[in-house]
């Protein structure tokens, strides 16, 4: 089937450079969907502009808030704009915690402001403060080994490092240090709790980021400090005696508020056949304008999905799903998975790790449809993506395609940069690089027309 | 000189090879200031050190504050620990000016919080704020051509960009934008200014640094976007006929404290002839802690000396300047230049860009030290450092040097990187590369050395 379609863009591609010499011969014909995803490689359409409007006009959309409300109004204009069929949104009841004011010094014996912002469910100090000893801790495993209540009335320090890595995974490393160190120290005794920000930078700009604290552990305040505050913390404990820090958290919980997912279509041909699920998430964290995370996740999506309905109609319907408070819980995940649990997806795939180039292909796919998975290998390997055997797992914003067990193509991005931006003040426009943007848009393009007009049923192997 | 220094240095080095052979037969003797200048490459013992130790000890240290007390304190108790002779304080009056509350926000059309800082002399807008349409312009420019009344009731955005470049010459181009914007500004009726900060990074760590108001200029308040802020509000006045601005920034003057200039020296043993005067500032703003600006340029004056003082007592004496106060009016160069205006001087150097790397040597001497002129191009060569025959100028902590019209050597440093940096919260110790500090340290040993064991007057062209 792949060496029928190339042969088919092949033959297209010659058709119309023959054309091309008596144009008066032209007619209005559909490009191949290798020429649309050539093509995306030399102009974007629709990526850049949703992340640059959106970033623009709205800015920042925390999960829950007013500002992500205004999000989803932006979306769904934007959305019908371009003719997408279907726009609509679903609301759905969450669970939403806002930053108040964050402030925190070095009180003996070396005086100084440190720049930090509070996690995601960090409780309140009150408006006055707590005051402490800081214990460090190089790692989580070292907080780990601290005896029960030896962090009574101190703020614990969890210098837990994060490396880049093209996989992303030194977030699996370093992560726990924020998912659970606060609770973790909190169990020990630990008043508040202070962590090296979860990140790659070297800015004065902390990574922000949900915790969670355990059943029977009563949350205490929680912040991360940017990595350069972190380094002089670990230099001053390593020269003094006892330091002290006072810190100022003053967030809140505003109780359930309403969040949404948008959804849109570009419906197929066929309509028995279960769509494919193009997922990203529209919230933001509050202290960047949302672009990479995931702001130009919902573009690529949605552009991939314009250049295949460019491509003439598609056998399948194309479905995005910008998901609502991805954030703070994977609510709109979840929420699209309950609402949608009797209508099957055929195949599902995410955008939501930023906006570099695309590097490997996995899928998850039974061995009935290895076919499949070879000819979406080799219709990506011209923009320089590899195939792997490794199996693709869940999204953040797939909740459903774990519950349906469904098909998933994971599209892997460059994530060696990415942990330098996320959940930061520096999660701006400008950080997007509009020519790895359109590599990305391209695979995707490519990707989605193959899945989109496949006739045969995808199954994953689990 | 040159000649004869460099084969003497090079008898030392195979003396010292050959004694190598027998250990026995050695005898503790100094080093020759080539071999020591090039050791400085190897190894720092004292710049680094400096700047460790005053950023994690001390942090910010803004002019006039207790802070910068704090840093005074802290620098005669490490030039006394290093054999520093005559370290004193010279105390002296100067205006202070402190940052309060500061925060934007769009309120219409685009809703969303910019993140700003004040920039010094700010007036107040006091705490309820102030909100109004922004006015645009391209650049410094296109302001003075703004008619006058133009801009009553409105805040002025000033977009002037900076580029980077090596020898720093975008801060002459852009910071006219800073300097004197908001009083071109004000004088044509803005109730307010905002500028793009003068810096050539794309970060949420916006670039403070004084404003100045003209005689008969009502002071307004004013402040300095991130580049990524500025970037977005230009997106924003490109699409909408009317943008509001929300500004709040309640900074105080807080009338004359006291700051003061740290002295200390390395004697030499011909006190009849004038000493050489190494300078830079120990304040700094108070957003970062003053790593870089100008932390590390006390620290490779003080390398300097001290690495010369190895080679045996210099011939001229050489003294330290740390001033005070330079960020917010040169109070420190300027006291310290009228304390000591019958106290000649014979040549004087400023290490006040960053801790990048050396490239170029200028000096303004008159032709009659022309040879001494050459004999340091020659002896910085093999740091890969250019001579000039363009002028050196005084720098800022150098005001004596334009007074007493003595001779002045300008060790040019990459700026490439460094108005990153500079005034932002991003000026932290980090940021330094030690490799590069060490090329600093060295050419400034070479330098410095030849310079107090130099037996002839040396005189500028002046």
């Amino acid at each position: 089937m792949k060496s029928h379609s190339l042969l088919l863009a092949g033959a297209a591609t010659f058709f119309a450079a023959a054309l091309s010499v008596s144009p008066v011969l032209a007619q209005p014909t559909a490009p191949s969907l290798a020429d649309q995803a050539d093509s995306a490689l030399e102009s974007d359409d629709y990526a850049w502009n949703f992340v640059e409007g959106l970033t623009t006009e709205v800015g920042p959309r925390q999960a829950g808030t007013e500002a992500e409300a205004r999000g989803r109004a932006w979306a769904v204009q934007w959305l019908k704009q371009q003719g997408f069929s279907d726009v609509q949104v679903e609301p759905f009841m969450m669970n939403t915690w806002v930053r108040g004011e964050e402030k925190a010094e070095i009180i003996s014996p070396f005086a100084q402001p440190m720049t930090l912002v509070a996690l995601g469910n960090s409780a309140s100090t009150g408006p006055d403060g707590v005051k402490a000893e800081v214990v460090g801790f190089d790692s989580y495993a070292d907080l780990m080994d601290a005896p029960a209540g030896s962090l009574t009335g101190k703020i614990a320090f969890i210098n837990h490092h994060m490396k880049p890595t093209q996989d992303g995974s030194g977030y699996g490393f370093a992560g726990p240090a924020r998912w659970t160190g606060p609770s973790l120290a909190a169990s020990k005794g630990a008043i508040a709790v202070v962590i090296r920000s979860i990140g790659t930078d070297n800015h004065r700009t902390p990574h922000t980021g949900g915790t969670t604290f355990a059943e029977g552990v009563e949350p205490v305040p929680a912040a991360a400090l940017s990595n350069p505050d972190a380094d002089n913390l670990v230099r001053m404990l390593e020269r003094a005696p006892q330091v002290t820090m006072k810190l100022t958290l003053t967030p809140r919980n505003l109780g359930q508020t309403e969040s949404g997912n948008v959804l849109a279509e570009i419906p197929g041909s066929d309509l028995s056949l279960p769509p494919v699920l193009l997922a990203c998430h529209l919230d933001s964290w509050d202290l960047g304008t949302g672009a990479i995370d995931d702001g130009v996740g919902c573009g690529i999506a949605a552009a991939a999905a314009k250049n295949v309905a460019a491509t003439g109609t598609p056998l399948r319907t194309i479905r995005l799903l910008f998901a609502g408070a991805e954030e703070t819980g994977l609510w709109g995940g979840r929420a699209y998975a309950k609402a949608h649990a009797d209508d099957p997806i055929a195949v599902g795939l995410e955008s939501d790790f930023g906006a570099d180039r695309i590097w490997q292909l996995r899928t998850n796919f039974a061995a009935e449809n290895a076919a499949l998975h070879d000819r979406l290998v080799r219709a990506v390997a011209r923009f320089g993506v590899e195939g792997s055997d490794e199996e693709a797992h869940d999204g953040a914003d797939l909740v459903i395609i774990g519950e349906q067990k469904a098909g998933h193509v994971d599209l892997a991005q460059d994530g060696t940069h990415y942990f330098d931006l996320h959940h930061t003040p520096d999660d701006t426009l400008d950080k997007i690089d509009p020519a790895q943007l359109r590599q990305n848009v391209a695979v995707w393009t490519q990707v989605v027309g193959i899945l989109a007009n496949e006739d045969q049923p995808i199954k994953s192997s689990n």
